[in-house]
């Protein structure tokens, strides 16, 4: 049992949402009357820091955020378009929305880095192909870095948007400094460039070596 | 059909195996034989920039990977602990593994990032709150940092771990970055700290703002 009733607030089943439902309640305390489409662009902001979830990913969230009282809905006629439906937070939904900000642990961030993931098994291909994969990554970095620019600007530096601002400000530099490592890395693969060696034929055979990435502590 | 038969690349359903996959048979490719158990210790080292699976995770990767003709295994009796069984890669295995680093297009890297997401909805909370998450977090990435330093040495300047070396040095850069634009987000935000305002009693119904994050294109 929880101590949910002694404060009123919401039941402890609401408090073991996804991330991904408090991404969506959250971008509803900015105070607008929202539908699906509009979140799905709000989201995608997050994207940059965080994740943005599918458009069927924030519709099941509405609904469940709407099944345990935390938003509302009405459907909206529309004339030139299918009827949309606005969704806004409730007081048990903006509550929980704070009781999240203030609850501890919070989960470490995750980071499932597939560029890195190929280089740590960089033994595996030619260095060009290193180089390649390097290179392609940093021009989707730039790109990134672009897209977050235009977005940190767009936000102003007025007071309502003032935390997504610095969001971005972060993003920027992540991106920044990603891009710094990643270029420095393809210059280091493509500086040790030497003669391509005849790549194993088979299962290395070869004499073991001491000590794995991390030696083994016991077996 | 894809041209594996003619490239005597493994057949088409290998390859849709998930990273975890790719990242347990990719261990396997530094010629050892090893546990699953030895194979979690190796893991370990890719959470800086992957992701440690768990146990189970590679135990089921791990008879998948046998199940495709990737792996094989045989038992170990030993006198003291339960009997091991021992894995090592097979020419399908290394073909694979390989086959994995040529593909395009590689999935851009996935960052799920809990902190940022909480400071996006700062307006939620107090500052004292999010300088508290803030420098909770700062603590834990200099741990991070600390464990890889370690492990980066460990792996030491010879050929065989020299990618895993360069990953590890991209790690260090990682956290550093990070360390360096949450002490100043922190610093900011104690900067910046005015006399609390009431907070907002119920959902916001001023003035509805003119633009979002990402004004909405239409919907």
């Amino acid at each position: 049992m929880s101590n949910s009733h002694k404060t009123g607030m919401p039941p402890t089943e609401t408090e073991h949402l996804p991330n991904t439902a408090y991404a969506v309640l959250g971008l509803l305390t900015f105070g607008q009357e929202l539908s699906g489409y509009d979140l799905k662009q709000w989201a995608d902001n997050l994207r940059f820091f965080y994740w943005s979830p599918a458009h069927s990913q924030i519709y099941a969230e509405l609904r469940r955020l709407e099944a345990r009282g935390l938003v509302t809905s009405r459907q909206v006629p529309q004339t030139h378009r299918p009827d949309k439906r606005l969704y806004r937070i409730t007081q048990a939904g903006l509550a929980e929305a704070r009781h999240w900000l203030e609850r501890d642990p919070i989960e470490p961030p995750v980071l499932k880095h597939s560029v890195a993931l190929r280089l740590f098994f960089g033994h595996l291909t030619q260095p060009e192909r290193l180089i390649t994969i390097l290179n392609d990554y940093a021009a989707s970095l730039q790109q990134s870095l672009a897209e977050l620019t235009a977005v940190r600007e767009g936000l102003g530096d007025g007071e309502q948007f003032r935390f997504p601002a610095l969001c971005g400000e972060w993003g920027q530099a992540y991106y920044q400094a990603e891009l710094t490592m990643v270029r420095r890395l393809a210059k280091q693969l493509a500086a040790r460039q030497q003669p391509p060696q005849p790549a194993p034929e088979g299962p290395p055979g070869g004499p073991t070596p001491k000590h794995g990435p991390v030696p083994p502590a016991g077996g």
